[in-house]
């Protein structure tokens, strides 16, 4: 942020307010404080029978790699509304969704995944326009080494051993910054 | 927004850009997409033995109104740091998360609740700046006629049925608008 998009001063200034515990994006001339807070991130581990979908990216980051159907939740709309919506926009499917199933922060990149579960009623899904191609994984094909983000390889590990166990549960917790 | 804050620029348009679902605020001068997205507010519904922890607003919307300890999701925290630190912030209670659980949508203001269960270790707490009271409060003396939002209404409810039931659920859904 260089300008300050109420009254156009550059005079911006990281400021510690009075009663606050964090410093703020505050304009020095007017006085607006520029909030800045965490992303949502809404999507879907979506299944076909005992096969789980997933999308090779079409787009920075992590291009060519492969992640579960999912994006920046939008005003306006809820949680479910979301995932739907990105499950459609970038594999062209159609799910039923079947519970939240993973909370995910990332705080270092300041997100939160929601991902649910879902199903297709039918195998029917195809690349929207960030995707290079989808299709369905069995369990033994997933390409570990070739998934985009670390929330990706938790919440499908999550989802194997919870199907093993015949049980879904709810996965809240967090994701810490990958050692280079 | 008024002004651009990457730019300057006065020429700001709400504008639908190829291949995206939803208009946008983008600088006709610079280009620079203005997304915006939900914020997140977390919190917690806290127990000492069978009594809740409410706090009375010390600040608008809902003034001298009761509501559950909660606010916005700071970048750089997770979802169950965000929760606590409101918890001591509004309350200054010191609790222990027994899970996440309400995540209500609220899409006509764009907010995501993400509210976790808790109890106090002991029954301390005070108001912090933005509460003029807290206190604890048995179901039976629970100020519904007084509560600050419908989604503490709603999570208060679901909790009072869930301990009647033995069972603690998440709840996953939306907050419609109050009609007028």
């Amino acid at each position: 942020m260089h300008y300050c998009s109420h009254c156009g001063s550059l005079n911006i200034r990281q400021t510690r307010l009075p009663g606050d515990h964090v410093s703020r994006l505050v304009c020095a001339d007017c006085g607006t404080i520029h909030y800045q807070n965490p992303k949502i991130v809404a999507g879907c581990l979506a299944v076909w029978e005992t096969q789980v979908l997933l999308c090779r990216r079409a787009i920075e980051p992590r291009y060519g790699l492969w992640t579960l159907p999912a994006g920046f939740m939008e005003n306006h709309e809820s949680t479910e509304q979301a995932a739907l919506r990105e499950t459609y926009e970038e594999a062209q499917a159609v799910v039923t969704l079947d519970g939240l199933y993973a909370v995910q922060s990332i705080p270092h990149i300041s997100q939160v995944y929601l991902l649910f579960r879902g199903y297709l009623a039918r195998p029917e899904f195809a690349p929207g326009p960030e995707s290079l191609e989808v299709r369905l994984f069995h369990e033994a094909e997933i390409p570990w080494n070739h998934l985009a983000f670390p929330v990706v390889v938790k919440t499908l590990r999550c989802y194997f051993a919870d199907r093993a166990q015949g049980h879904f549960g709810l996965h809240v917790g967090n994701i810490e910054p990958t050692p280079r």
